[in-house]
C-alpha cells in the first residue's frame, strides 16, 4: 500500500513570478498544497470533506530545497509521497520536476490533526486510518 | 466628517512583483484592504472587532486603474477615503502614491455588510453607523 | 473568427481561501490571468513567447463583480473572451462559474502594448494582428 | 559586529489568512524576505541596489518551523539574523514573535550569489564583504 503517492500537474501562473524572471520561492509552498489535495482525492478521501467533518491540518513545519528554477508557462510535475502511516503527524514529501523531467526542487511537510471545534490535537479521522490499515476497513463504516 | 481618510504606508515585497520587473497588477487589491484596515483603526473601529462581533465585509466590487508601475523596495502611500455613509453597502476610493508623490494607481472597492451567522445580508453595526452619524451617539452605547 | 473564447479549468487552492471561508476576492484576478494564457495556448499564440519576442503586455485597467462566493476545492470555469481586434490596447472579458453552471463572478481587463526594450507603447505584434485579420497572412510570415 | 540582526514589524493582512481563520503558512516566507530587506537597509545596504548592479540573491533552502497560529491585525516582529560571514552562500535565521512576546514561527533561509548577467554563482558583492570585514574598508571604494 504505503507509500501512497500522486502526481498533480500545475502549470505556472504569471503572478508566481518575480523580477527575477523565475517562480518565486514562497509559491512552491503552495504547489505542495495543490499536491496534497490531489493525492487525497487520489486516495479516495478528500481534505474539504475531513474539515467539514471536524479535522484540521495544519502545517507544523515545511521545507524546501531548491535545485533549478521553474518559469512562467512552465507545466509542472509535483509529485507527492506519504511513506508512513500518520499518527499524531503526518509527513508529505514533495518532488517537482519540469517538462524534460529535470529536478526542480524538493521538500517535505509536516501536518497535525486538530479538531476544528477544540482547536486542539486529535487523532487521524476513522477514514484516513483505515486507508492506512491502522483499523479494519468494514463495508459499513461510518466516521 | 465626510470624508473618512486615511493613508496607509505600504512597502513593496520582493514577492508582490513579477517578470515584467514591477508590482503585479493584482497586489494593489491587497493593498487596497491594509489602507482599509488603516482607516477603520484610525476612525477608532475595527474590521477584525467588527467581524468577531458578527458582522463581516465581502467584496462585491472592485475596480483598478493603473498609471505607473511601482517597483521592488518602494514605500507607496495608499490612500482611502469614505466619501458618503454606508447603507446596504459601502464604497471606498483609493489613490496609491510613489515617494516622489507621483500617481501609481486609483480605484475603489465596494463592499456589503452580511451577518457571519446566516451569511446574509445585514446593515452596518451601531457603530459604524454612528461614526457616519446615522445614529445617535450616547456614552453608554452597546454595539 | 470574433469573438475568440476559451475556457479555463481551475481548481481552487486553500492558501486562496480567506478567513471568510471563502476565495479571497484579489484571487480572481490570478484565475483572470490564467485564463488569458490559456486563450492565447488556444489561438496558437503564446504570451510567453510573446515576451520573449520583445513585446509586454502590462495591465491598465481592471475590473471585477462578485456574485457567489467559491470555495476551497471548487472546479471554477473561468471563462474569457476578445470581442473586438486590439488596437493600442486590448481587452478581455471574463466569466466564471461554479461546478453546477452558477455565476461566480464577472470582470475584464484592458492591456497594452509595450515594447520590452523601450518600455514605450507600441503596436500588437504581427501574429496577434494576423490572427486578428488586421494582416494578411502569409504561409512564411516572420513575426 | 555579527550577529547583524534586524527586527521587522509586519502587519497581517487579511488575504494573508486562510479558511482555518489563521495567516496561511507560506506567507511568513514572505515575511522572512521583507525582514531580509529591513535587514540590509538596516546594515546600511539595500538589496535593490544590489541587484541593480548586477548581484542577484535566489534562495537555495529555506525551512519553517510553526509554534502557534498568527490571525489578521495582528503586528507581528519578525526579527532577522546573519551569524556568519557570506561564502558562496548566505544564511540567515528568523524568529517571529506576537504582540504579547510570544513565539510564532522559527525558520531559516539559505540564499546563493548569482551574476544578473551570467546566471552563474559569483562571489558576495564588495560592500556586503567589506560590512562583513571580509575585504578592508576604503573611504573611496567602489563596488
Amino acid at each position: 500500500m504505503l507509500p501512497f503517492t500522486h502526481a498533480e500537474k500545475v502549470r505556472v501562473r504569471y503572478c508566481e513570478t518575480d523580477q527575477m524572471g523565475v517562480v518565486w520561492h514562497g509559491n512552491y509552498i503552495a504547489y505542495f498544497e495543490a499536491a496534497r489535495t490531489g493525492l487525497l482525492h487520489a486516495m479516495g478521501h478528500s481534505y474539504r470533506a475531513m474539515e467539514e467533518s471536524g479535522v484540521m491540518m495544519p502545517v507544523v513545519e515545511v521545507g524546501v530545497t531548491y535545485l533549478q528554477p521553474a518559469y512562467y508557462d512552465d507545466l509542472l510535475t509535483v509529485t507527492v509521497e506519504v511513506r508512513t502511516p500518520p499518527r499524531a503527524r503526518m509527513r508529505f514529501d514533495y518532488t517537482i520536476t519540469g517538462s524534460n523531467g529535470e529536478d526542480i526542487a524538493t521538500g517535505f511537510t509536516i501536518l497535525a490533526f486538530m479538531s476544528r471545534e477544540t482547536r486542539r490535537p486529535c487523532k487521524p479521522p476513522l477514514l484516513m486510518r483505515q486507508l492506512f490499515g491502522l483499523e479494519p476497513q468494514r463495508s459499513n463504516n461510518h466516521n
